[in-house]
């Protein structure tokens, strides 16, 4: 199974950047583990703070060769309808993934613009947030 | 590890109601699930149509015997305050969780009161998503 | 022909609570009425001022025995979406009936969350309201 | 007794126009059917696309040969300030009358500026709805 | 004299739950300083979980037998339009009451929708909250 | 000078209709004052309930012939953006005119959307609101 | 006859300011030209920036010796629920006065806090307003 | 090919209102370009004030002996969802035309309640708007 | 103990204004009720129109002399961020107290902007409102 | 003349993605079409997913070499004030196209944040949407 | 050069009030900070927590004397239509400023009503908030 | 001491683009005007239309080199809520500056989304608005 995980804009100071919300582990550590505990996916990994990027990512899945994105937009996500829209345009099943709990925080960033075309939503459980969106699409395909 | 599993209005009808939404899997079948993928866990399993009831549960679990909770309080995730404020004053984790994705159904869907107080939030994944909360408390255990 | 005729809160004190609004009628006259003006029915008729037994009461008609609902949920009309999910897993037609015109009072009033969910509205002519509201489940079956 | 029945908007188009939601009645078979089920009304019928004749009727109706109006405005019910006002001014009782649960449909067709000087509303019977604001007119009589 | 004192959801938690908000003080103290403050004053308390349960009780209040009511109901306060129409129906005063001062917390805590028919409003003086309501039911009656 | 005094939807009941705001005298007679108290000014009178047929005594008003317009729209001041356009296209002196306090009564009643468009604004005078506003037109002319 | 005239927040500029919108005459002037047309009433002329004194002025008027008040507030107008206070305990008719047409301008120009509570307004004929103002006064005494 | 066109609200007045958004080309002449321009077309043109019989006119259409319609409601556009209803109706395209751009103008003017129910919108090409919403409906015939 | 008595706009025609709300006792009567309820207490009662006047004493209050404040800013209360401000800066306890319950009356009496920075609020006891949030000060000091 | 086409986010997918609402035309085709069509128009045609290359291009564009605009940002058109503000800075007419109708999808949708800047709007037309844009820019110059 | 510097309610606590947002610097010491930076200019400092005050002295200004106005109007920035008048019919610059950064506080705070009649706004940098007003003003006299 | 200087979405075109709104100096003018004034400041210069590319500067501030930022987003300021959790992950003082007074213009202009994030902001004093920033970010370094 091969898997695309997005991380979005600020999202490459993880393990940096406020700790309270973020936790101190950085995103390669997170891939490494991913990879660790899912030893039979084919992972492809992209950091980018640029929203065209991103939808330049989902337009290219549209033609195959991912059959599953994990999607954490950052700040994108309560905003882009840009991205909304790529990620409608696809067949494959995306996830959107928060690490920090946002319905916690402040008031704008309760609201997603992008989990309505999306199959599912996880939130709030730090770096597992990843593994639970993950174990989603590879236990759905069983 | 012993977790408590609250399924609010209408969860009884589960595996007959708008399958389009729900799927086909009664709550019996979801909590047999649960307790042979997590045959270390002590589940407790309550479902109930009344709000007050579910604040009873939240409750006694002030007084300890629950090491977690996962929640999904059916319709009363969009106005139960009551339910928040039960929540709140816990200090073991609770998760909410939805079987369908609210954020492509109604407007009011998109909105719960109880988000806030829960350490996190899982929707979208059908009967998956119990299993994804339950793993959340059980591995941030170790 | 069964028809299931649900009184919610405050109900109870009917004939006797703000005649302005509700008249002099109490509910056993009105069941007493109905009775009368439909002898073919079997009426079950409930009043309660818990949302919970609501629902369940709506949920049990899930399983059959009954034709036609005809829902008075008092104030619970304007917030409870559990009242509203259970009503739209029914397949069988649900009316909403209203004593007094909900219309011509508190801006509060005037917004049904279960209105959207039912076959049909009637509300302002008194106790006559039940009276319409099972004539059109009676006569649709003919 | 006598009973103005005002349609408005697009009903002369009734049987032929969307019959998802209006059926496949017409305007004048609903009042045939209104004349055998009520044959000691004397009943006025109205269709007009115009506001300002609908106001007209309405004006009219103040200076007496007239015992009860049913009106089904079409979409007038939503924005017209003029027919409220001329209902307003009446004190014969009045019947909003909608043949497709407008709660069911659009959002700005959950707002009626008119029901608040009516003295109740029917909606989403079909053809029926006609026949119960007319029995509530009828009945009331006695 | 006889007062009702109803307190609604989360509050038997009382001393235990956020002593920020709601301090020390469990509500067993509370009533038995009620007691000794006012010995005249033949008092009955009542906690409970369910919005149905207190409106049985405000409905029951209705056939006499209670000269005042305070009533804290918790969150209920700021959604319950079913508690509004059972202290609307009394003709007896009720006295809401809270015991942190619920404008200096989050947004949806400044509503009361309860307030408009309470004869008044007393909120953030503790267990102190109580003495003041009932104070003005007893010297009122002088 | 010729004035053209348009008087809306409902004022043709003047004098009969709820006389706490309206007052007791007729159209008809205000027509009569006006003259008496402006002997010198060629007053033309309309009187129309429909939307469309203001805008056509408007849009002929473009073409010459008068000198000021009073209009009283009745309750399309507070939705016809078709009678606002038809003002705005006039170079003459348009008045906006209410026999009531348009602002004590309902909220809705408080907006004007032909406000803007207009020289200026009386309300709230009973019958002198038209003598006022007369009065402006005709003094400004010297 | 005897008529209090309250000038507010920067009406002392008058005939300096903003000529497009109040044009070029000064307070003074207005003063003088009331006194002339209306020689038989006596004015009192008040002009602060002061919204408590304005309510001051407007408390000392409850006791008598004035029949009617024209206020032009100023920007109090738009959200000086102290000077409505003071406007609502008096039995005397109050005329709110604009001297620009407040439609045509900011939005928050177009709500007036006080005008729910005055007997009629006027606005947007310059210097004129307050002749208007006062011959409604003046003239409902006859 | 049979083409219906409507102008609705004040656009009579083609040519002479407010040239800084209309132009000065007159109705008359706009028709007789699109004649010129379109020699196979039959085109049916009707100018009214009035809500009601733009109406009439699409009902009538109902019946067939028109291909296509463009429609310059005028400010009808902004509310008259009876207009709406009435295009909702048809079966045939029909396109809304603005010869301003209302977008540039007014906030109010950015809303078309009938824009949902056409199969497109063309606006602020002047004159050309009609020949541009005309051309569609003939190209799309091919 | 000593305690600040602030009455903000239109206090002073208490006993003489709208009885319905504020009953019929005068401002001096209250004080002197407060003062033989509470002989132990040193009172210091300012009443004013003006909100400056109003942040002086609070500001005064700063630099000591005053142990507690009870304070009744009028219509102040819903708009004066002045106020809140000079209170907030306080750190002895401040009490809001109305006369008449604001929350049954108009929708703008019902949103406080000084309640956030308080210690608590009372109102709808009418004279006894004072009472009640001295007696607060005076036994929490114990 | 030379014209600049953009066509923003996502449209690289035109042909593939959603045919309901884009067709199954690609860009490239719209593009040779153009190019037919027109064959004196000197055409530059741009498709980038990212906003702030769209910045750039209309930026360069503010030194010449271009007579006019048609832009379809994609989704980008409900919320980048910075391709707003770009357009704006330019003096040649920018000419906002949809190739669906935007106003009969999602509400989101309806607002376009840069319609005020253009010069004008086309939608709903399919492929023709550009035609109809190239249309007004090329025949405006003669 | 002459320069007025208004600070309004509640600034004569500055240095002893809340040191979080307003350090610890009194007002007495900024002006001094104040004239010995700017040596050539010639100040004039107003302190006073009445909005009356602060539009008198705006008044006065209008005369003359006066070459540019720095105002920190406090809590009236957030409310005061008075001040903003005042500023509006002056013809010289006023700067508003703001010792604490206003946006990161409450909500309220983030809205200046009398910032759209300014030349500009400072705002979040203390004591020297003043400084960098006033060098504005000083060296675009240059 | 190092500042980086970010210019956003069309600041590129400074100097020729609306000079009513942004003067006639070039951003290359301003650059060297900033030099010349604060001769010991290591100035880095960044203009980009590309959200993701301030992103990435701001992500680079991170990891030090940088003690101050100032920020003009363009209109990213009012929605990129990509770049206010950029700068909230920083700890070294952002500034946000606006050439034009944004208060004065569009209402979306008015709020940034960035500002609470900001140390201060500083708004339409022309180039100056660069000094005034720099020049807080030298002064409370000393």
């Amino acid at each position: 199974m091969r898997i695309l995980v997005i991380n979005g804009a600020n999202l490459g100071l993880l393990g940096k950047r406020e700790p309270k919300f973020y936790g101190t582990i950085s995103l390669k550590e997170i891939q490494q583990r991913l990879k660790k505990k899912f030893p039979r996916v084919r992972f492809r990994f992209v950091q980018t703070n640029s929203e065209g990027t991103i939808v330049d990512h989902l337009n290219k899945a549209f033609d195959g060769g991912v059959d599953g994105v994990v999607i954490n937009p950052g700040a994108y996500a309560h905003y882009s309808y840009a991205i909304r829209d790529a990620i409608a345009a696809l067949s494959i099943p995306v996830v959107e993934a928060h690490i920090s709990n946002v319905h916690a925080r402040e008031e704008w960033r309760r609201h997603s613009v992008i989990a309505p075309v999306c199959a599912g939503v996880v939130g709030g459980f730090g770096w597992m947030t990843y593994e639970l969106a993950v174990r989603f699409l590879v236990e759905r395909e069983k």
